[in-house]
């Protein structure tokens, strides 16, 4: 199985100038409203329109995939707790319900490749009060990764078929009008696989990158690291190749978030990238297609060592947020939500100097 | 006129305990949320009970005021714009009416010395679309203070009136069964009076503190350094006195909000603190009254330099965000309710480990 790369547009100039200059207008000392100016901005350009509607319709996707490396003893909950977890999204009761509900954003669930069952038996029964759980996708591409420190996590057919489910999801999102995509992910021992796939594009030593996950003691930690380096060893994953990496050392839900980064872009729709792991699928989506990364808005910076130099890679403008958040699901991308809203009205909202009566900035 | 401290009730053991111990039980690692596990904890803690509801009513007052320190050439603007700014509030123009709609949060602009007038004459002309102002009210302790360069900007008595008139609001805002207080102003020439002010507290140099405000020059940014300079010399204000440090060197916007935080930590209501102004004054709060700080949540890192020095004194916990704004009104303490919001909901709403069946860490 080939890929086919989308044609990504690039950000709309004429918008972007249109939007600087009504900053300009508005009743505010110029730049005073910070990256809040910066953000509204940057949206109208990507979405290619102004003005740019506040991005009502947004959506997230959870991928899921479980992790064959979890036999190394790198993380410090069972593989169970991935299937458990997506039972607990779809009955309501995980962080990112609550945090999406609370941002009015659509959430959905895709089992790309756990291994154990996500979609019997009854959901989980949440907390008191809870309404919605997650919408539920079966798009199970196999049955978690191989252990990467043994062989490659798994095909490149593989990895192509996951990569195609998130650029299917994003898609299917542009179907339903969305505004905004949001990307997270689930899988234990996931950061393990994040951690490979940023030294395979930044050339880092494993030590600067891995870190204690779900929350590992110091040998676990020691351990992590040496799976990291055999893992390098073992397969020579190189940036020029980011399928090939994707594959050996990744995870399924990180090429399935690398396709929604690339179906986003080519349709117009920014997604709001969340921590560590999806930092580390969107640097193999920039590899894959450069003009990507204009779409892209880091939500966070992750308490995980790792995610500071995913970030770094990405380069500017950096993560909006930094609260010491390391959960995933998407938690810290839903957070950032209210921020671009915020920032879109304000930019469609504010009068102006000349409306208001307001006098502007005295002759220096 | 003497002040009458409040009593301020201590920060409740209890419930941040039952809080600390509900987190541990939720499905995520501990730990994992970062600030918005300390954010939610904190909140049952200030108010007083757990479980707590999410704060759904949520009041911000902008106090409004001019400074005759604008005789000197401080700022960018010129005075007639807290008038026609405070017209603007009304008429639901403004960064903040914005904001605040948003994050649904009730908008009150408190005239309590502006020197124009901002109570006549029909609202300013809001962008179309927008729908409601904010509400206004007159207390107007003084048609804005005198030039704290030559004399003392306003008499203890004014800065006790003044004081007060914030100490009201809260209080009528507890009536109004407040769950949550956020403080901003408006104020042309209040990073002036701001900086002299967190000098007086800090013993810095005026140089470390004093910035560009609303986007002045060099040649204007060495002037005000100077001014502050002088104040400093002309007043001695110290931290000891902190009634008096707000008379010599304040404002009284900054005397108002002195009143809110005192107003809202004795009524278990706490207050959002949004940038440098509100951060000075939250400064001569807590010397007034050190069990204020557990009440006050500080929203942002403003641009403008005397913040950190302001974020420094008032201590730990640190501001929750760093967007690069310097606007002032409110606007970066409207962007921490929702996430405020997240983390409650949060706490309250997630499922448990054992409710929803999700294995524990394992052991190490």
């Amino acid at each position: 199985m080939s890929l086919v790369l989308p044609r990504i547009p690039e950000i709309d100039r004429g918008a972007v100038e249109a939007a600087r200059a009504r900053q300009k207008s508005l009743t505010k000392p110029p730049g005073s409203l910070g990256r809040l100016e910066e953000l509204a901005i940057w949206y109208a350009g990507a979405r290619g329109r102004f003005p740019v509607p506040v991005p009502e319709h947004v959506e997230l996707f959870v991928f899921a995939a479980d992790h064959g490396v979890t036999a190394e003893g790198v993380s410090a909950y069972p593989t169970s707790v991935t299937a458990a977890m997506v039972q607990n999204f779809r009955a309501g009761g995980a962080a990112i319900n609550v945090l999406a509900r609370e941002a009015r954003i659509g959430l959905t669930v895709v089992d790309v490749g756990i291994a154990g069952d996500g979609s019997e038996g009854p959901p989980a029964i949440a907390s008191p009060g809870v309404a919605l759980g997650a919408k539920y996708v079966a798009a199970r591409v196999r049955p978690g990764t191989a252990n990467l420190r043994r062989e490659p996590a798994m095909s490149r057919a593989e990895a192509v078929t996951a990569l195609e489910v998130g650029f299917a999801m994003a898609e299917a999102a542009a179907g339903r009008a969305t505004d905004l995509l949001v990307a997270g992910d689930m899988g234990i021992g996931n950061t393990t696989a994040a951690s490979a796939l940023v030294c395979a594009f930044g050339g880092n030593d494993p030590a600067d990158v891995v870190g204690r996950g779900t929350g590992i003691d110091d040998t676990a930690l020691a351990r992590k690291i040496e799976v990291v380096r055999d893992a390098l060893r073992l397969h020579r994953p190189n940036s020029g190749d980011p399928i090939g990496a994707l594959a050996a050392v990744g995870g399924l839900e990180m090429a399935a978030l690398t396709g929604l980064f690339l179906g986003g872009a080519a349709r117009r729709i920014p997604v709001v990238v969340d921590g560590f792991i999806a930092s580390a699928a969107a640097l193999a989506a920039m590899r894959l297609a450069p003009a990507v990364r204009p779409y892209l808005l880091l939500s966070h910076m992750s308490a995980e060592p790792g995610a500071r130099r995913a970030c770094e890679l990405l380069g500017p403008p950096a993560p909006l947020l930094d609260l010491g958040m390391r959960l995933g699901e998407g938690t810290g991308a839903a957070l950032a939500v209210p921020l671009l809203r915020a920032a879109v009205a304000a930019q469609n909202q504010m009068a102006t100097f000349e409306r208001a009566g307001v006098a502007q900035k005295l002759p220096a």
